[in-house]
């Protein structure tokens, strides 16, 4: 294939190398993956017997950008000239493809069709497709084996790393929350099928939330749900019981029985209520849904693991709890629901994996390190999209070897 | 039991007899199913050997009320004297009922406790408190097994009656969209399991779209959706990967992609929607999800069959044709929705069926009389809450045997 050629980073004494970026263009959210070597040559793997490097150490970085703003994301991809091919730079350490006269990036998501001329007209670069699904699933299996504290459970506010072992990886349910809802069962490497999924995602959560609050921001919507109340928009058990739990069939009262469904009653209009509440309720709703689609789907399937990734959770205590006891509840305990340090990046990780070498075995992470992003990047940029993004601020540690 | 006593409508010559009426009092509707004798003898079943009648012919009737607005219908119970026991009144015919001192209505529904002691205070009336899910079942059960052209399905705009086979009836699943939805394995009579539900249903229906669009009532909504298209605010398929299906997981470009999902990256405020798409979106969102999670329970358990009932649905063709549709999808035409006529109308039913006598096996429906509701009412009462309904103007013609 055309791309199919050394990946090499030298000794040069530069002490910012990135390269190699590639990207998931989502309906909502542009996610970016982008290796920058280290500064020194002091922390690479040990040479082999003959002497010769067999990598380089450096760091896996997250970025995103809103798909709106995807101009944003064109002049800082262009900016810090994260693509490979066409002319060389000097600035910039690709000189093995300096020959080479098409720039390229690996991209998945919908729109990496969607904008693909967008990205030639705009920066004569070729977006390599990816397949989304492909993409999702070397990004979870990538991150469950070759991280550290990367998978957790989440359970009354409690946060709790799980040790994968490997052996004992698959089958699991993979469910990625983007603006709609992948859920795919993972049998092994390459090895998956998309069982199911749902239009109600965090698209829905925003879009709705957008709507009904006038918030401006996904974050602003999720950071508002923080001093909510849903039993104000809500409708419990309770409310229609008359305070009581209606018992005989496992309902307490403080169980949602509708959602929004107090806003049929009150004689109020949409400004009457508190954004804070209208944001809690959808949050939950839309939670708590996926959780027990999710559920349902890995019941099916005897899986007794399910992951939950995508950029929805943003590792965001009430969304993880709501989803974690959905899963415990309708699964009377049998099934658990577990989250995603890199949550977000499954996607624009298994795109980077989809550079033909190294191969994916190659790139071994050693720990995580949190790190502004910002820090490792040309600093003649100002974009803040990065900024208050619990993601787009930690990198992790890794070597790359060559393949 | 106190209340353990012959119901029976004497042949007194009054046109219009109306007596027994059930009542299921839920968190958005009142439903009220009661029952009027015919007006002549003529039309009454046979008398036995020894001359003495063996029952009674006459209509069961429905209708329903806002719960929010309940005084209305207790005005309603009261103006028409529609309960059982207490003083004797000359145009009512009770006369053998006409000792006992305490009157009272079976009712079922949270509400059945809710509103227990303003029915007490205002009406001196007792509410017969039955339960929810045994209301629901035996509604369900009788309608399927007594009355004809009661299930049909509903596919490319086309509905169809099924015929129900009796012996090959269960196992089925019940699925009854109030407020909230419940879920119910049902296995015969009284055996049943209530295995699933979702807090999104029509409470969410009419709440969010009341928050949305200002809409005075689900009936304004539901008929706004008719003229809406809901891709002025969802995210297709095709939207995200630049018009193209995504072929490869069997999703077409027209596919839903994100409920709500535009509504995040246009520049547009709520009011730049159209109310009409929104309630369109709304609908196509909750039905859509009501299926899926239906499809997937009944999967569970093996269930090839599901009934649809509850006032969400209200006959309405777009409602029925996405749950059906989605069921279809989801189940790749392995499971088929079905939809009840009497929909909302299942736990007002039971209710009305747990009177001890007659009992349930001894009300035969003999077929569906379209007819307004009104006609059989005493005539200066003035609600207009059963105009436009589609449930509210029908009546079955039946008769009611001696248990």
């Amino acid at each position: 294939m055309e791309h199919n050629r050394e990946f090499e980073i030298d000794g040069n004494s530069n002490p910012i190398q990135i390269s190699r970026l590639a990207l998931d263009i989502g309906g909502s959210l542009i996610k970016l993956v982008y290796f920058s070597r280290n500064s020194g040559d002091d922390e690479d793997p040990p040479k082999d017997k003959v002497g010769v490097s067999n990598g380089v150490n450096g760091r896996l970085h997250f970025a995103k950008f809103e798909t709106a703003k995807i101009n944003d994301c064109l002049e800082f991809i262009s900016a810090n000239k994260l693509f490979l091919g066409g002319e060389c730079d000097s600035g910039f350490q690709h000189q093995e493809n300096c020959t080479n006269d098409r720039r390229f990036i690996k991209a998945t998501g919908g729109g990496a069709y969607k904008f693909s001329e967008l990205f030639k007209e705009k920066l004569d670069i070729s977006l390599e497709k990816e397949d989304e699904m492909d993409c999702l699933v070397i990004g979870a299996n990538f991150l469950l084996k070759a991280a550290n504290q990367e998978a957790f459970t989440y359970l009354n506010g409690q946060k709790e790393f799980v040790q994968i072992d490997h052996n004992d990886l698959y089958p699991y349910l993979l469910v990625n929350i983007g603006s709609g809802v992948s859920m795919i069962k993972v049998d092994g490497d390459g090895k998956y099928e998309r069982v199911s999924g749902t239009s109600v995602g965090g698209g829905t959560f925003w879009g709705l939330g957008k709507l009904l609050t006038k918030c401006q921001s996904f974050d602003e919507l999720l950071e508002l749900s923080h001093q909510g109340n849903n039993r104000a928009i809500d409708t419990l058990v309770g409310d229609i019981y008359g305070g009581m739990d209606y018992s005989k069939v496992g309902l307490s009262s403080t169980t949602i029985a509708s959602s929004f469904g107090k806003a049929i009653s009150d004689n109020k209009e949409l400004e009457d209520y508190k954004p804070e509440d209208i944001s809690r309720s959808l949050l939950r709703m839309i939670s708590n849904n996926i959780g027990q689609i999710s559920y349902l789907n890995a019941l099916r399937f005897g899986l007794k693991r399910i992951f939950f990734g995508g950029f929805f959770i943003r590792g965001h205590s009430y969304t993880m709890d709501t989803i974690a006891v959905a899963v415990h509840f309708w699964s009377k305990g049998e099934a658990k629901a577990m989250f995603l340090r890199h949550e977000g990046f499954l996607g624009a990780l298994g795109a980077f994996m989809s550079y033909e070498s190294p191969s994916l075995d190659n790139l071994v992470v050693n720990q995580m390190v949190p790190l502004p992003v910002n820090a490792s990047l040309v600093t003649d940029t100002n974009f803040d999209t990065l900024k208050g993004d619990l993601n787009g601020t930690e990198s992790i540690r890794c070597s790359i070897y060559r393949a």
